[in-house]
């Protein structure tokens, strides 16, 4: 992977300056740390422009610790996802800077400003898929996005979505999150021209079966321009949206 | 069942009128007939108003023609859904009157004109959805029903919806016929103040699931008022239709 | 949506009454108000009779506070359904009469008194089905109808429901809870003239997968007439029952 | 298994009447007949009373040729279920005699009169669904119990399942077979004292996934005394129903 | 249901002994008393043999008291499944005398003196099926029937399973609880030659998904005898069980 | 939806260039053209640059003839989906040119020149999933993208996949298709730093059930930056692929 | 992938034996060969030990062709799986020489006699389930595999399996092949000591899922040491199953 | 089982060495031992070289103490999985020494040094997957089997997966444990040519199912030589992962 990176390896061999064997070793072993409970990809953020994500569900404290310790050797504005406060506390007890976003169950480990550029939106249909909402937009803005929170235009009363058309029409992607039937994707892909993200999310009881019934109606949508991430992946449509969004940016001209 | 018929016949049962034995017998006789494979629930019309209506498939074809058969000896109008040209060959060739309606794959045996009153319409997703809604069509038709049909106006395009909401507005009863992610239901029954029965239909692939997409969407409608038939059963929406509709003409004052 | 309304806000433009930005600006500010967490459909009632009605599982307190105390201020008998004694208590707190339905878990914020009107039959197979059935007939009560509860009459043993017939006669429209597999809903589909709402409930255990045994068993019920909410949805029943029996109530003659 | 037949080998080795070598190799070779792709359990008459079963799906025509000629050369009236028009010509063909029972889609090879003993019920809810009450009823009279077929009693029109209590009452077990909602089963396992098997069959479409709504159905039945085989599976039933009815028959005192 | 009733009711009305209004009344209100939650079959020992039994769950501790309170001023040995240590102490507080099987989660309230007859096997994989068979057990003992326990006999050993069955073949009818993959029910099955009734458990993890993969494995036996109750339902096989053993001890002959 | 031509109608209506009723009227006729059984959003083209795109599954050939004669009016390149080529025949036959791509089952009518820029990757996993590859290949196309096509690079030999990183480096955005277990998504969304829309394809069998294990994996990617379109969906992905290049292609700046 | 390939290349290259861009070149594209529709693997014989093989569900005659032509340049012995009668008369057409295994739907293209060494046991559960065991069987044998057959031994008669105990005592493996409820993998795991492979198979009806009752049966198995492939994948477990035979094999000291 | 004891058995009793119900009575006795409720495989060892595992979930503490207690006696390191702190606490308690592996759940009585041969790796895809992948190392280690933890090496940056390869060609067999997509389990079938055996984990969320998203994934695997056992099984993997490498171990030459 990163083939010019092998090229200028293989001509540094070929030239003498390095030995076959260190360039086997550095191929090998520069691209991350094993810290025997995780291998940081310190590579990723040479490779993709962002640093590792951590996922903390699953991690005990101590590895949290130790991986964004380590990794904030390097990064600033380290995301860890699904971050209890419990998780805040002990990484603020091992001396490092850290914001908390509650309702996004985010925590920013070594923040810095960051400009905020193009336009996401971020559209919730109902009070409680906020927090999803808000993991999404909360690491778009993180990565660098200028973000447009649209919340409570579920579809039962349809004019709240149409009076936040325009707001829509600017936007260079959608993110849309919605639980029970979720059909506002639908709805919004229909009226938009720009790449609709569908989150659904575990809203609701019954028959919804943990956001099931959502999911499969946001992969069946009728309108064109829809894709989809997992139920309650506010992180991963917001990451996705941010790589539509510095699309749009950075193919703009300077002005 | 029928209590007053109960009560009635314990009557005449105490003024000697008949004998116990034989009000015993006819209890259990008249209310149907025995042949043998079927018993006609001849019975029925006089409790629901509706001649029994018989689903073909999984039923041969000299079991219809003994079905229906016998109840033209009785009634008129006589429904029968997933039929079949060859079903209806067959019928005509036992000397019995008979109109097929091809897309709604009806049947209906003994054809008599019947008046058709109040308002009910019947709202389709796609051009694709139309078998089913014609299915509920013309079951609330031959029930004695005016139905208003309005087709192909999915949430992709929503202004297409929009633009019939006068003759939504105007229906006792709205049946919602949609496949793929079946957010029409969910759409309409946040416009209308008028009860809705979805009727989600087999129209889609891959994860729509014959229709599971769409049913557990309608299931889950964000909006009050939706109530929802199985899959593709355009007949049970046409029928639970005609019960409203017949509240709302029959409760009326004489104009 | 309310072509009427549009047509007059035309006609008013037309006649130079108001300005198009400013007929702009009514059309798309006028039917909701805009919380931040949430946008409130004030317009809902105008168009269906009926208030939004807040479902509250996923909102935070201050959230349903900040919802129906704006709420309060237009409307009265204020549905809140899936609501604890926490959600009540803090409703009391910022000074809002209401009344708590602790079977239901329904909250009833500015209670006022209601004419109940009609007929709904509201019947439960068994005595653990009792608090679905409560939510279905407590929401039909607040929205103004009479309710006939018929409770634990489950088809184990089929004359215990022989013995109501009677009261499920005089009903406009019958909503049936049941649990485990469901069949009272086909039984009275088959006994009744009247539109039959069917409720699953979670009640029961292993393959009842948290009542979509009962949920499938009622979607494909034998008995014409039927139709289905989602599980649990006592709510969903009380409401499309309600619409329903309005109908009927509403084309009555006067006496 | 089957201990004495152990115990009496044991003794005969003892007795130096055979070998232990011998012994083993009877041990092992007597109870089945290896045709290569087919191992005939010849030892189940005497352990169960009946002979094996073939299920013909999956097996190829000459397979099932030679399982019946050699099961044909030690027993009578040999099952074979699911078994097409082309497997009764093919046994034909290889000169064995043998009945088409057309509807249960059961063949019966070397048939011979068989005494019709007990009392066994087999229900049927629909006409659609005989095919699958006949392979219970065909299967039960061939192992020698008197069957009687009540058919077309669903829950829809309940009086005329309630008209053939009596015949239920008389049998020693009842098989319910039933499609759709699959109500019927609890409605019967309610009204009577004998044990009830239910049959989930296939018949329905949409929701009832394939016979999964009328089984779960079953399985959650609100009834005690309901027990469940495999969609279809009317072999299964009949040949359980034969087990409880053949009790009630061999235990009772001779007249 | 029950014809003999209504046969004998018509009469006494013919002879005038009885009033219509009377006799209708009679056969209303008879079978049954209302408590409001709950409609107790009273009818249902004379119908079946045996008293009403309680399902704990989902029933409030009032009214668990107040039915058992009802019950047993005419029957003894009343059955009270899923109930936990706080219901058998609400029972006791009332007065009641009972017994509490902790591990069945089985209360007897009004206990008193049974015969235990005939033979039935009650056979589990694991050692932690023993709760689901102690239920099916305990069920059956106070029904009536004599039990014999066979625990951990799984086929991960098969040779304990071929070691009991001496035991296995003296039993009228075998229950046999298996969780994880439920293979124990098609090897008893193609053991014995009576009844095989089985019941999957929840036990497992993974994959078994609570139970799903015994019970399909239950369903899908390749052995003929074997039918099968829900997940965990160690009373309706206990039931059950008991309805087949009395067909056998009842039919004998007097010794 | 299109606020802009509602105001400028409002103006019109104003300067009383139009009636409020001839306004109403245009606004709710002009986007769509209703055929009875379907109504043609010819207002999409406008609104989202596309015309709208026919999903012939479904559609009878009388219906898909109308509909693309109409269409073809106004538009060219108009896509038809799941066409076979009894469609493309059909289209022929009335005249109108069009041009059939086979494996991907797209009919283009009304085809005209259009340039192809930008770069989308359309990668699959295997020669099985060529078909639904080509889907996406085709509608991306079609749309004016350049399409780089790079098939059967599936995981099993991972160094076929590590060859043409610098392909899939070049591309905008990359459409992942495959089947079976679907590893690819994730493994090529760890590898590049633009969008990657997974297409999980019915490819396989067993436990792959249609494409469900192939589309459960893309959405739990351990990998960021992947969304998923329907099993089978390649013109949803070649769609949104397409929304995605053309947002890097029109914000670059001319050369 | 293959370490010490890349340590050479990057010492010859170390030692000017060859350029950098070549070195580059040649690792790119060695290891297999582009035919456009297919990557052929050409680099798994080297690393496995065994040519690609060719799975032929969705692929073209021509593809097959194509790309069974291109690899018999190099290997014989080649697989192909769910090969028709038409792949078998395609390839034979093309001029190469080629056998077909009916039952086992196996194609093997330049077949060449191979050592069968070691020794593994293909276990069925009935004769239905031949010819995914075949599958299994004739892919082993082809690798150069001992294969023992041991069919028809399920567990409906334990006697039949007990009888061929010595030969599965003798297998280094097991690959135990069962349809319907699949408890055969459980109870040959629970008597052997060595390593059993479960392939459940699609045979069965109604609640078997199409195989899913086997495959969860056999993923539950109380036995350890067992471990399941894809329902019907004959292939996959053959394919294990020889690398595990090769072990003891090949780890054997020389007789 | 075991024919050779049943062989000698049967020579003892020729000899009249002992009497044939003595015989029978070994032969039924000997190879477990009764504890009421459980039946502990004494003879298991023998047959398999493996004492039997305890599984601890679902059994009492006492029960476990009176299992390991008994079986302590004749076996060391006695093996119990999914153990508590609790149940480690009541073993000590009762005078046993035991060890307790708590990532693993893991609980070893009476451990003795055994020496750690071959080559096992065990790989995991992340951080959370380690629980389960200690499982699996625990188990082997105990079993004897030398294992190689390569922790965290996910596809998302599948560089970490390369730089190990060297590692996971030494391994006689690999463990692969992963969740989320489970991509894994296939990108390493694809790299090395020892048997792989899949652990699919449950670390996940939404649509991971519990784990049957990645269970899917490894059942569909495009590699060959995958085989795979139940969700979050690592002792399962593991002790088949000994299975497999006691074989390589043994059957290798003496050095």
């Amino acid at each position: 992977m990163d083939s010019k990176y092998l090229v200028s390896l293989l001509k540094q061999v070929k030239n003498g300056q390095i030995e076959p064997d260190e360039a086997m070793h550095e191929l090998r072993h520069l691209p991350f740390e094993d810290l025997g409970y995780a291998r940081i990809d310190t590579h990723r953020c040479a490779r993709t422009g962002v640093p590792e994500v951590i996922y903390c569900e699953g991690k005990s404290i101590p590895q949290i610790q130790g991986i964004i310790n380590r990794m904030s050797e390097h990064h600033s504005n380290i995301l860890a996802t699904r971050a209890t406060w419990e998780v805040f506390e002990a990484i603020e007890k091992i001396g490092l800077e850290c914001q908390y976003h509650e309702q996004a169950r985010i925590m920013v480990a070594n923040p810095r400003p960051v400009e905020q550029v193009g336009n996401i939106a971020v559209v919730s249909a109902g009070t409680s898929d906020i927090p999803v909402a808000e993991e999404a937009a909360v690491t778009a803005e993180t990565l660098g996005n200028h973000v447009n929170r649209i919340y409570d235009v579920g579809v039962a009363g349809i004019h709240r979505l149409l009076n936040v058309c325009d707001d829509l029409f600017e936007a260079n992607v959608s993110v849309v999150v919605a639980g029970m039937e979720g059909a506002l994707a639908s709805v919004v892909g229909g009226l938009v021209s720009c790449p609709v993200i569908g989150v659904p999310t575990s809203v609701g009881y019954g028959a919804s079966f943990g956001g099931v019934a959502a999911l499969l109606s946001m992969l069946n949508s009728c309108a064109s321009g829809v894709s989809v991430v997992n139920i309650d992946n506010g992180f991963g449509a917001g990451y996705q949206a941010s790589l539509i969004n510095k699309i749009a940016v950075n193919k703009a001209p300077p002005e």
